[in-house]
C-alpha cells in the first residue's frame, strides 16, 4: 500500500482551498482564436488547447474563466487587466463563462453562441480534421431563415433550411430531405452554427462524397402553446421549463402536422418517406428515435448522433419500421463510451451490431478523443451525410 | 440674475460625486423585454422606457447598466443580487452593456447584437408603431446566408439576402434589387436582425404598400485584403483599425466588381440600372451617395438615412444621375435635426427640396422623436420601399 505522506495531506489540503490555477508549465503559443470578435486579441488558444482570455476589471476582487465545468483564475497586473488561461480542451467547440466577482457573464470579446439554455460564449479549439467544416471556395448553399405558421402550437415558429448548392439554377430538380435536430438547452441555431451544416455538407458535396439534399433545423425544445406573434427570439410564457413536458410527443405533432407539410409545400422536396431521414444529438437523438419508430412510413434514414441506439427489440416491436428503413447510423464520442452516461440502454456497438446482423443497414461511428460535445457531432454528420439516400 | 444658492452648490457637489441613479418616481410596470433571452424575467422595459436589469453578482463592490453613453447604479439585495434602471430611453432598439467592478460585459441575459464595434447586449423599448415590424401571420419571404468569393479581395466573404414571398414558386419572375447597408460599427448583421428588414418588407407587401424585391445586405467595413477561407465571423488581420482605409471606393469596388455580378447570377434578379437600388444608413449613407454618384448607370434609387444629403450641386456635377435617377430619398431622426451632426454638408431638408424644385423625385423623411438610431432606421426602410421601382 502506498504511502501516504504528511506532505501529500497538506497538498491536498492547500488545492482544497485554492481554485484551479494552471501552474502546469503553458505553451506560449496562443493565437487568437477563429471564435474571437473581429479586432479582438484574445481570446486566444494555444497548441495544447488552452484557452486564454483577458478582461479589463479594473475594482474586481477576481476574474475566472469557466470551461468545460472548471473554474481557472485569471491574474490582474497593475492596470487593473486581469488574464489566464484553462487546461487543455478537446479539439472543436465548447462553451465557456467568465466569473467576475461571483457574476457569470460572457466573454465580451467572444461571439456568442446558444447551448446551456442560454446565449453566451463559445470557443474554437483548432482540430486535426478542421478541413472538413473549413470555409472554402466551394460552391455553396445556402441556409435560409424560415418562419412559418403553425397549427399545432397556434403561433408563428421559426427555422433554419439548408439548401444545397445548385437548387437555385437546377430548377426542376427536387430533392431529399434531412430533419435535423439540436440537443437539450440548444436551439435551432446550433446546427447552422456551431454545428457549421452548411460547410461540412458544401464541402462533402464539392468532393462527390454526398449527395445534395436539403436539410430542415426546427426548434425541438419550443413546442408548447404560444401566444400568437412572437419572434423566435422573444421569450416564452412565464414559469416556462426545459426540458418541455412530453419534449418526444410535442415535437413530434409539430413536426409531423406542421413542418414537414410546410417543407413539402415550400422547398422542392421528394415528398415521400423513402427521401426522408430524421437525425439528432443527445436529446434530439432520443427524439429522432421516438418520433422515426412510430412513423415508419414517414421516415426511412435514422441518424442518433449521442442519444442513445435502436436495438432489435425496438425494431421488433414497431411493424414496418424494418420494410421502410434503409439506414440506421449510430454515433458517439469515444469518451461518452469510456464514461457511458445512464439512460441509454445497453452497450450501443454492440446493439448496433445486433441489428446490422439481423439484417438492417446498422452503421456505428466513434469521434476519436471527444466528449458530449459539438467535434462528436459535426463528425457524425460528417460520416451519416454521405450514407443518405444512396438509392 | 438668479441667485446661487449655498443649497443648489451643496447639491451640484453632491451629483458631481454620485453616479446616475434613478431617484425619479419609477412606475413600476414592468414587463419582461422581446429581447429577453427565452426563460429569463430580466432585463424589463416599463411603460416610460426605462430599462431594468438584475444580475447576481455577490462579491461585487459595484455593479451599472451603460446605455445611451450614461451608466446608472444597481443596487445590491441581501441575497448578492444587483437590481436596477436607467432613465426613459427613445421608442425602439439600443445597444447597452453592464460594468461590474470596472468590466463592461453584455447582459448574460438578453440577446446579442453587433453595434458599436462589438457583439453585445441589446434591448427593445415598445413602440408607438411597433407594428410594422412585428411578427404576423401573413406570407414570409427568406433571409438567406450566402458566401461567395470576392476576386477584388481574394477571399470569401458573407452576406445576407432577402427573397420576398413567392419567389420559391412564381420561378419565372424576375425582381428588382436594393442594396442596403449598415452603418459604422456595424456589420451584415444589422438589418436582417435589429433592423427587422425581413419583417418589415413581409408585412409592407402583404399590405399591398409594396413591390417585392430582393434585398441585399452586405459587409461595407469588410473590405480589406484578406487570407483566404476566413468565415464572416473570423477576424481581420492584426492591427486592422475601424474605419477601414478608403471605405467608399474599397466597399465600392467589391460591390460593383464581386457582389451584383454575384447576385445577379445567383438570383433571379432584373439585372440593369433602372431595377436596381442602393440605400444605407450613416456610413452606409454615405457610402450609398459616394457610390451612386460615382455609378448613375449602375443604380436608379438612392436612400440616405442618417448619412447626408445629395444637393443641386451634386447632381449638376454627375453627367447621367439625373438622367438615370428615379428617386433620392433622405431621412433623419428627429433628434439628429435638432442636434445637427458635422460632416452631412447644408441643411438637409432645404436641400432636398431644392432638388425638388430641380425636378428630381426627391423625398425627405423625419423620424419623430428618435436619434442617430435603429428606430429611425426602420422607419426609413418602412417609408422607402413603397416608393421604390413604382415603374
Amino acid at each position: 500500500m502506498k504511502k501516504i505522506t504528511f506532505y501529500s495531506l497538506m497538498t491536498l489540503a492547500v488545492l482544497g482551498f485554492m481554485s484551479v490555477n494552471s501552474y502546469a508549465q503553458v505553451v506560449e503559443d496562443f493565437k487568437t482564436s477563429s471564435t474571437t470578435q473581429t479586432g479582438k486579441e484574445y481570446p486566444m488558444v494555444n497548441s495544447e488547447g488552452r484557452v486564454r482570455v483577458q478582461i479589463s476589471a479594473p475594482e474586481a476582487k477576481f476574474v475566472q474563466i469557466d470551461i468545460g465545468a472548471v473554474k481557472y483564475d485569471l491574474v490582474q497586473d497593475e492596470n487593473g487587466v486581469w488574464t489566464g488561461e484553462s487546461a487543455p480542451q478537446d479539439e472543436g467547440f465548447h462553451y465557456y463563462q467568465l466569473n467576475i466577482d461571483g457574476a457569470s457573464v460572457p466573454d465580451p470579446a467572444s461571439l456568442y453562441y446558444y447551448g446551456a439554455s442560454r446565449w453566451g460564449s463559445g470557443i474554437e479549439i483548432p482540430a486535426h480534421d478542421q478541413d472538413f467544416y473549413a470555409l472554402k471556395n466551394v460552391p455553396h448553399g445556402q441556409v435560409r431563415e424560415v418562419y412559418y405558421y403553425s397549427e399545432t402550437n397556434n403561433t408563428m415558429r421559426h427555422c433554419f433550411i439548408y439548401t444545397p448548392p445548385g437548387y437555385e439554377t437546377n430548377l426542376t430538380q427536387r430533392y431529399p430531405v434531412l430533419y435535423l435536430q439540436h440537443g437539450g438547452g440548444e436551439n435551432e441555431y446550433g446546427w447552422p452554427s456551431q454545428g457549421r451544416t452548411g460547410l461540412i455538407m458544401d464541402n462533402l458535396i464539392a468532393e462527390g462524397k454526398a449527395n445534395p439534399f436539403i436539410i430542415v433545423m426546427d426548434n425541438g425544445s419550443w413546442t408548447m402553446e404560444r401566444p400568437r406573434q412572437r419572434t423566435a427570439q422573444e421569450r416564452p410564457a412565464p414559469g416556462e421549463s426545459w426540458p418541455p413536458r412530453n419534449w418526444a410527443e410535442g415535437f413530434m405533432n409539430t413536426l409531423i402536422k406542421d413542418i414537414i407539410p410546410m417543407v413539402d409545400k415550400s422547398f422542392r422536396t421528394l415528398a415521400d418517406g423513402r427521401h426522408r431521414a430524421m437525425a439528432g444529438l443527445s436529446m434530439g437523438g432520443m427524439q429522432t428515435k421516438a418520433i422515426t419508430l412510430a412513423n415508419p412510413d414517414v421516415f426511412s434514414h435514422v441518424g442518433i448522433f449521442s442519444g442513445g441506439t435502436i436495438t432489435v427489440e425496438d425494431v421488433q416491436n414497431t411493424p414496418g419500421f424494418r420494410d421502410n428503413n434503409k439506414l440506421v447510423f449510430i454515433s458517439f464520442g469515444s469518451r461518452e463510451l469510456e464514461n457511458r452516461r445512464p439512460g441509454f440502454g445497453g452497450d450501443p456497438r454492440e446493439e448496433t451490431e445486433k441489428l446490422k446482423e439481423s439484417g438492417m443497414n446498422a452503421h456505428f461511428y466513434v469521434s476519436p478523443d471527444t466528449a458530449h460535445e459539438w467535434q462528436s457531432w459535426r463528425r457524425s454528420l460528417y460520416q451519416f451525410a454521405p450514407l443518405l439516400f444512396k438509392d
